[in-house]
């Protein structure tokens, strides 16, 4: 079937012009692009003027952090301009393993949006974490078969790669084998360490956080993919990667954006926006956005309006506030005059499915099992920083007397992480600073990277009650007080992912934050945010395993007590 | 083991910048660019301040056309700085097949030039073509498997890909499919036509004579291969390339430049010093000479100074001259101070060797196999014009009582083309005009694209020493006259490559050519390379195959008389 778009005005990436001219589709893809006034289409389409570029790519993004099945998220991002997105299922491979990623992949198979995979590199994060799954390069090479699968995702193990430990040196060698890229993820890194990192075939970082460490890495040979998502916001100290010759080099991501972000500001066209507004120019951050993004990947077929490339074209009102009017992907419209159109869904199979429920593997928690023994009075306590996913150590004097040691005037609440994968029993228990609850305890299984049931609370009673709750509705964030549940959001997939709609999700994300809130946490903290980092022990300083405190500095477990 | 080369200039392709560096390189690739002062290496060499760019990479040529093997064109090559070549084994696939690919590869296997493949998608050239093999996308799907196999070589049966060929498409899904690129050959397709012709997923064309035509096909999404060889020059017709942003999308690459050439102008970096004569970035020009390519080629570990790259290296006396003193492939030095160092000749397997020698396959010839049947007095004669491979239909009157038709006073002398290949005993008579020959007869196996052989005289016995000689030395051209053999050019490979070096293959070609023009040659005809284009039946106008005339543009094989 031939589709014709007459008279738009086309951003064509190539010559960085404008150009006026019609499109001719067959089937999926761009057959002409020129004077087709003559063709006989089945459909035809005056675009009269109206913009017309290349779809949007998100070059590197975590789904799970919209906490939206892939199909949800498509609805939105769709919406939003996006036709592809670089997924790297990190967190639902923490839980499930590759039956985590082969899940991602058949919960997008057929789905609007192109949900293309990045392997995750680094499951388990470190060697603390006790995740559902240890993926070696022997579970993640069959992958590369999968014409989806685009290559090996952030290899955060940096210090693995710099000393050379062969079995994440082969990782990285088999993704280049079979013709595909490597992520990296690298924040701060440079001069030697850098050149090294980037020697053992690492091709991007999409961690920079100014222009001189982009320039660094760009000259380098690195991709650079500029981040804009909910908590890290790098766009505008990496401005000047939107002019030549490094916009050359760069992409466009979110990496992490909730649904409410997404909702509200946008996907990639929200990035764009943004740069065409702090005075970059449209096509050139167009190009990033497509064209650039396709490249980086291998997707030559993409990326451009052109013959022989997907029919991946948005219709737009103006370059400006890049206000997206009509989307198509592969040859399909899936969005007409701002209406979603043709949205089917995704059908998984029953194995998948049931590999990816019902993921809490705990029995009941009781009250004891929050119980720490009394030791010495000065202990570390995690310090949350407001706004950073950071933490700091703080010596407290505990009084093992009094609440079991918690101290709500000094904002000591009791920490739990639970391992939850594999019914080992291991717990590891402390004390927080920061969170600022005065009644009840939270719990959630969304604990990066390892995902394990984290708790926190006011006391031991509400902390089972939390706890319990979560393992019933296998995963998901509760506040429970007074002994009982007072809000949950249920994330029934892997214990990340609702399979409600980016509304519903942003809803009941919103209503769990205001009972957070009125339960005493600070305005200045993301309570689940800052929670699901905890766990996390390669962010300094002091983290919370399931075998007890890390010093993530020293990657060495430490003593409670001082 | 490690080099440290200290204090270059380097030419950064990703910034576009000099950046005084040391260059830290571990076995055949870079690990560090940056201060190495501290480094203890194996080897260590100050630049002092001498620029260092990647090397440069030829991204189309025939081989053939030099007439050299790999090894003795890598002499010549690597002295002029190029560190690769995309070759389309395209004339010897013609002559032996896919036998002629492996030869290809096996001669290139380990010498320092890193020749890299790309398959002759169209042998034989045309149906009128009686070549040595048809190669069929089946015969080439299993080459892909090989690492220097990058892509599918010119695809210049656009009217088979326009009209959607299923057996030419084929070959170019496979290239994809095997993520390869596919180069195209489509001299002025424009509008609609090269929509369709891309649209089948043609990825680059190097026949571009003008920059609107190079705009239209970089403005669709090809890359354009800026071309300056031997015959075909098109750098200053394409000057704007070297302008952003259609540079970004543009290479370099010589088609066919003879040995001759090769040793007296050079190989990429004439065509970058050209470049930077005329007035264009130098720094630019590498880029396109270097990075560019790799790009496009999909050597993602090529083409730039940077960790993880191969260790590609020129060192460069300055800018303009773009003078190569130390030429690094793999991190082992070639060049030194403008002195070849570590060649050492690659083997080939025997069978392989046997299968490209001795490839003449007739039985003696004889003047009477020369001699064509009397018939109407005005007869179709082919008319060559000076400097071009295009033809002309000239309509003469033969006089069939003298000299069986040859008449010197009016340059109309005899050709003929004989199958060679497969001893079908076919052979195509007729007469030529523009050659100028006044004694003797010229015969040639370099006869494009089929290499039949190929023969023009002023008497029949001549011709027929002349061939006789040719078969006897297996390939290559012959002068003779009065009966004997006055010169000779022996190219035992194929009947298209010698096996001596460039200076003896440039010497022995001059010399056959001093003979022609002594023999009457006029001198704006390039005897041999005319000839070699006489049985190309896809350049207009008039063409002589096995079977006899062609006409072209018609398509159709035509009588001799009128």
């Amino acid at each position: 079937m031939k589709t014709l778009l007459r008279n738009g005005i086309i951003v064509n990436v190539f010559t960085e012009q404008l150009e006026k001219a019609d499109i001719l589709i067959d089937g999926d893809k761009i057959i002409g692009v020129g004077d087709y006034s003559d063709e006989n289409a089945d459909i035809v389409e005056n675009l009269d003027g109206l913009f017309v570029c290349p779809g949007f790519i998100d070059s590197h993004i975590h789904i799970e952090s919209t906490m939206l099945l892939p199909y949800e998220l498509s609805k939105l991002s769709v919406r939003h301009g996006t036709v592809a997105v670089l997924a790297d299922p990190h967190e639902i491979a923490n839980v499930c393993g590759t039956d985590g990623i082969k899940y991602m992949l058949a919960a997008s198979d057929g789905i609007p949006l192109k949900v293309f995979i990045m392997l995750p590199s680094c499951v388990p994060a470190t060697p603390f974490d006790e995740a559902g799954a240890i993926l070696q390069s022997d579970d993640l090479l069959p992958f590369y078969k999968h014409r989806r699968v685009l290559g090996l995702g952030e290899m955060m193990n940096y210090p693995g790669v710099v000393e050379g430990v062969q079995s994440v040196l082969k990782k990285i060698k088999d993704a280049h084998n079979s013709y595909r890229v490597v992520d990296g993820h690298a924040p701060l890194l440079s001069g030697h360490a850098l050149d090294k990192y980037i020697s053992e075939g690492i091709n991007s970082d999409h961690e920079c956080t100014s222009f001189e460490e982009a320039k660094e890495k760009i000259s380098k040979g690195q991709y650079i993919l500029v981040r804009e998502g909910t908590a890290a916001k790098n766009l505008k100290s990496l401005l000047p990667c939107f002019d030549k010759p490094y916009s050359e080099r760069c992409c466009l991501c979110t990496d992490d954006r909730n649904a409410a972000d997404l909702l509200l500001e946008g996907h990639v066209d929200n990035v764009v926006r943004k740069a065409v507004s702090l005075g970059k120019s449209p096509i050139t951050a167009i190009k990033m956005a497509s064209y650039n993004a396709a490249s980086y990947l291998g997707l030559h077929d993409m990326g451009a309006i052109a013959p022989g490339r997907k029919a991946d074209i948005l219709v737009l009102s103006d370059l400006k506030s890049i206000r997206i009017k009509d989307v198509y992907i592969n040859g399909t419209k899936y969005l007409d005059n701002d209406q979603l159109v043709n949205f089917s869904e995704p059908s998984v199979p029953v194995r998948l499915n049931k590999a990816v429920h019902k993921t809490v593997h705990l029995d009941e928690i009781h009250e004891e099992n929050f119980f720490i023994k009394p030791d010495s009075p000065r202990c570390r306590v995690i310090h949350i920083i407001p706004g950073q996913i950071l933490t700091e150590e703080m010596i407290a004097e505990i009084d093992w007397q009094k609440n079991n040691g918690i101290n709500l005037d000094a904002d000591i609440l009791k920490l739990a992480v639970i391992e939850r994968h594999k019914k080992t029993g291991h717990i590891g228990l402390g004390f927080i600073n920061g969170i600022g609850l005065k009644h009840g305890a939270v719990a959630s299984t969304v604990s990066h990277d390892n995902h394990n049931l984290i708790v926190v609370g006011t006391n031991e009673r509400d902390m089972a009650v939390a706890s319990n709750a979560i393992i019933e509705m296998g995963g998901g964030n509760v506040f429970a007080s007074g002994g009982e549940v007072i809000g949950k959001f249920p994330l029934p997939v892997a214990g990340l992912m609702s399979e409600s709609s980016a509304e519903d999700v942003a809803a009941m994300n919103k209503q769990l934050k205001i009972l957070l809130y009125d339960a005493g946490v600070p305005e200045n903290v993301a309570p689940l945010m800052n929670m699901a980092f905890v766990s996390l022990t390669v962010i300094p300083s002091l983290k919370m395993s399931t075998h007890g405190l890390v010093d993530v500095n020293s990657q060495k477990l430490v003593s409670l007590y001082i």
